[in-house]
């Protein structure tokens, strides 16, 4: 315990979801401990928000910068940094915490542009240090079953795969969302993108770790639906992959109804596969005999390599915190490994910042494709 | 009884499903009396089958053609025909009939080209008779309710539409799927289109009978998947409506685990409709409060024009027969009021040919787009 | 065609709605062809049904008697009846038409006292005549295809069985359910039992079909909980079957929200299978492995027995009036093979007038448990 | 945070599931610091542990006496300790906190002896302190919904309630299912009763924190049905309650197929409820229209309330551990109160001693129920 890990936030202000959501996530397995942060925009909510979470004062600072170099210099400094503000700021606060040698946890989507990506790749490659991109759904353990299927050959060759992310809650144009849809329907805080950068950057995340497919071109149709809207709320996007496979993302935000309706279809030469990230706890596998086969968490068929990450029984269901923790617990003992310098890059059980880097190129040809009427555009 | 209506039948010879299928469903409400028919190409399996319905030997035909003049020339003659052979046939078949005057039943789709088809559309014209479009889907009372609730403005104005109907039993290149599959495989029977004519046109219908939205344009990307296969059987499909909404229409052939399932998902401003056809009896819908409220035929909430269809209380499952028997209810109430003179257009509650044109139309277009590198063309 | 079976109906006048599904359940398969009835207590009102029905006048009886004396006598009299009428009158008429040498199938429950359900057997028993109770549920092809996964011991030993039929449209005390609630619930024409006879001996009858089990005692509470009911309507019973499993058997009358609610859950040594009659074209079933597995007809796995009563492909749904119509392509089947001399007592796939007597005997066996203070009774 | 509360722990040690899921349930809200403990009957495993989770080393303790003791004459001492052990060793742990004026959240059965926990009921009302029962599926959100639907006669007056616990891990009788399942099927450690103290409690507990209904008199049939076990495995329920309503409770251990299935159905005058602990996002509500509403967590329906114990949007799935967590905040929130001074018994959200003895009382009376032959006993 005395060697537990030591880690800072960035962002993660009162009132903020996703921050605190981050730190709930890491509490459950007591995977870290948190020692320093810069919450918020002003150094008087930072330590207002310090004091709540039990934060020594002096580890309250007032900006990133300060506090990366701070945190570098302690001898007790953290051991990695958690990135969960807006899209715009994550460049510059992820570039600061590397150069001072700090690893890095940041929320996607990465960063707003893929050169940006590729330079902070570029630092952390040359640094050593390890980069978490926290695309939260591949972290469920059905995710991971899922990608051990197919890898092992369960399903055969992938012919199509249909994936989506609708979600509901801005369908109304007399209501933005609050704090969490005033941003992202903002350009001048979320840049060209919203719902793709917001729910296709997941989708195109959970498609590729699932399958290992890599998308070779796209052709996108991204419109502005809700009245006063100024950024696209839905995306229909066609995709191509590079093994010949086909498929089509969709995400929206006005879809009444749909909450967090992430869901993954994937048909094989000899199989299917069904995953909803609402039902979790359960993967859908259908054989050749058409038969579909419900099979839960907890069941002895998940895989040794996913199941490893079940904290309860089967049935005492287990749901986003904890999909959430999983990458934590897994970038944790990255962490960990090189402080003691065990690390082997097969240890690697979340997204890396090559996995920030692909969401973002995809983004950027869905928008190319878009901006030039909906034609293919290779990736 | 003694004025029950009489119909004749072109194909549904021994062993053909469909043919069986609509006799099936005619008999259920006992709606007409079937005394006619050119059930095969050879005289000789007509008889048998005849024999084996009870046709007396004199109306069982060596050819359609012969059929249509006889039967016409009857003063005891069939009051419609219902054409269930293979899609290239259609046109000759139908046009025989129609110059004899007699009302026509036809599957879908419709006819190979539109402009045969609007041909068919002048002389039903012309002659004031009626032609139905078996479009099995949009018969289900559910389809008829959600016709309702849309056109009262339950869920607002449209803004996507997402529609699929995949299917899975011709996924295996060493199986060509039976008689069914080999001659919807076979472009020398079934023209340029498989899946798109077989399960496309059913999409693109249901779509249209449910919103009453018509299709502007599409995008389409047909692709031959299963080796072996010449025929599309995965076609993905974005398409742009009249009104400004969007959609994707997707079909496959070779998902396994999907039997029959069409599926459609309407979203709109003030709410939501989920429709799925392996689960006729019920319809989602989600208004503005995120309440999911499933919808069971038989629940009072089920409108006027649709409830009437019911045959059997609420739980005593009605099915994909009581959905094409719909269809033939109203046709033949249509067909006695004809007789009767007592016609009026209002009381039409089927596909009509108009429905069959816009579904060929939908192909050809859907076609032009594919063979053009995935462009949008103009229905 | 000429040799197809004819049949006649006592009861199924205007208005009643099993007579009408009986008649639309026979229609799907053209099993056999309605040419007598008596329909109602008047002659004017059989007259003006057996109009719609195209049945010749003569034909339409002023009663019972006179029908099963003057069909027996013509040489094109109807191979069986069909009694549809309310169950206090079944005994008498099932009694005329076996005395008269026809075969019968007659709703359920049977008569309302085993007595005269065994003197009936007798009588069928020594003219050989066969006799069927149309226990609907049984008929699906799904619930012969759980018989034959248990019968070869798919699921090991049966431990317990939770089986139950909830409905809720009597739920309210200021509407009786009109014509058909009235008479259910009037002990006048329903004797001592109104929701267990209604709905308990499908109960009972379903879990005896699927299972093999038989009942050796049963603990009955049978509760008349709607303010102003006389009859029970909702019945909870514990019971004990003789290979010493369990089970409990519950019905009701008051369910809001359920329909036709039948279902039945089997868990034996070795699996267990799941089956709900509102999705009557699927069976779960679960083995050690703890996967569920949701075969649905149209899978390979559904066995030979059981699928060859499938008319449509997979995901074509098929309902209630199939089920109702497998019951009778059987019982026909065996009608024509009496009179072809071919009949073998292997042919029988229906419910014999033996489950209808095991259905009464277990009523009685309730209605004597609830009246002693819920205690054992010996079936 | 330096008055965030303190906790201890008896049990819990390694390999323990459930101490080690209520740490992780009160990590998530880091609602208290966990500080001492006495987590395994050898000092030296207690220390162990104690250093896996960062606790000093002279707050390890040998026993659980010594504990108490030490930790209330601390002025940094513990605020309350959550007692994990074996339901046989709750009686003598929890009396030597109470005496120590430690306040208790205990896991359930909350002892073996209905006169035990009145003992401790008395302990805790003469020095005022607060003792909580950790019934963990009082906790979801949806079930504080239905509490809240129910109270404000939304179903109407209750009339019967269908409630279940299967689970299928100990169906194989050659596996006892590894530490869990040998003391819970030992009945030197469990006492007279394994599956209706483990499940059953959960079960009458849930019905009455759902719909305030109290027990008033059961009949019950508890058997051991897999071969070699000696305690009750399968238990089969009737319950009167004492508004006259009705009502079974199933528990099993050996339902192949069933992971965690607690089950509630509440049928009322005006509507009907179902809950589904796997599914513990949701709630479906029935009103007198018959639609089925499936109510979210997030939809705005869920009450004041509940909903306050919300962490994540909807969607984003919640589970067990939440649920547990819920607990906590609420016993918690009452620890702070009285150390502050500012308690009042309506802040209790959580189950108290009193529905410990609650349960006892019901298993008590059940086995009575069973003993003299499966009678009715007054709770």
């Amino acid at each position: 315990m005395s060697n537990r890990l030591r880690y800072g936030m960035v962002g993660g202000g009162p009132g903020a979801f996703i921050g605190d959501a981050h730190r709930k996530a890491i509490n459950i397995d007591n995977t870290a401990h948190l020692v320093a942060g810069c919450f918020s925009r002003t150094l008087e909510k930072t330590k207002e928000q310090g004091a709540l979470l039990g934060i020594s004062s002096d580890r309250c600072y007032a900006n990133y910068s300060e506090m990366a170099q701070k945190e570098a210099s302690r001898e007790d400094g953290i051991d990695f940094v958690v990135v969960v503000t807006p899209n715009n700021t994550h460049y510059e606060i992820c570039k600061a915490f590397l150069e001072a040698g700090i690893h890095v946890a940041c929320d996607k989507p990465l960063v707003t542009d893929s050169r940006q990506a590729e330079e902070l790749k570029a630092i952390a490659d040359e640094k050593g240090l390890l980069f978490m991109v926290t695309y939260t759904y591949v972290g469920h353990v059905t995710s991971k079953y899922i990608r051990d299927l197919i890898s092992n050959g369960e399903i055969g060759t992938i012919r199509t795969v249909m994936a989506e992310y609708p979600q509901g809650w801005l369908y109304n144009e007399n209501d933005d969302g609050g704090k969490q849809g005033a941003w992202r329907c903002d350009p001048s805080q979320s840049g060209k993108v919203n719902c793709l950068g917001d729910l296709g950057t997941h989708v195109e995340n959970a498609v590729a770790a699932m399958t290992g497919l890599k998308v070779k071109r796209v052709l996108a149709k991204m419109d502005v639906v809700v009245p006063g809207r100024v950024l696209d709320d839905n995306d229909q996007i066609l995709v191509e992959y590079e093994n010949g496979a086909t498929g089509i993302n969709w995400t929206s935000q006005f879809a009444i109804g749909c909450d967090n309706s992430l869901r993954v279809r994937i048909y094989g030469s000899k199989g299917t596969i069904l995953w909803f990230q609402e039902r979790c706890e359960e993967v859908t596998l259908i054989r050749e005999d058409g038969i579909s086969q419900v099979i839960r968490r907890g069941n002895g068929a998940i895989s040794q390599a996913a199941g490893k990450y079940s904290r309860l029984p089967a049935g005492h269901t287990e749901g986003w915190l904890e999909s959430m923790a999983n990458l934590y617990d897994s970038f944790a003992e990255c962490v960990s490994a090189m402080k003691q310098g065990t690390f082997d890059s097969g240890l690697i059980d979340y997204p890396t910042i090559e996995e920030g880097i692909a969401g973002l190129k995809y983004v950027e040809a869905c928008l190319e494709s878009n901006e030039k009427g909906n034609v293919w555009v290779e990736v």
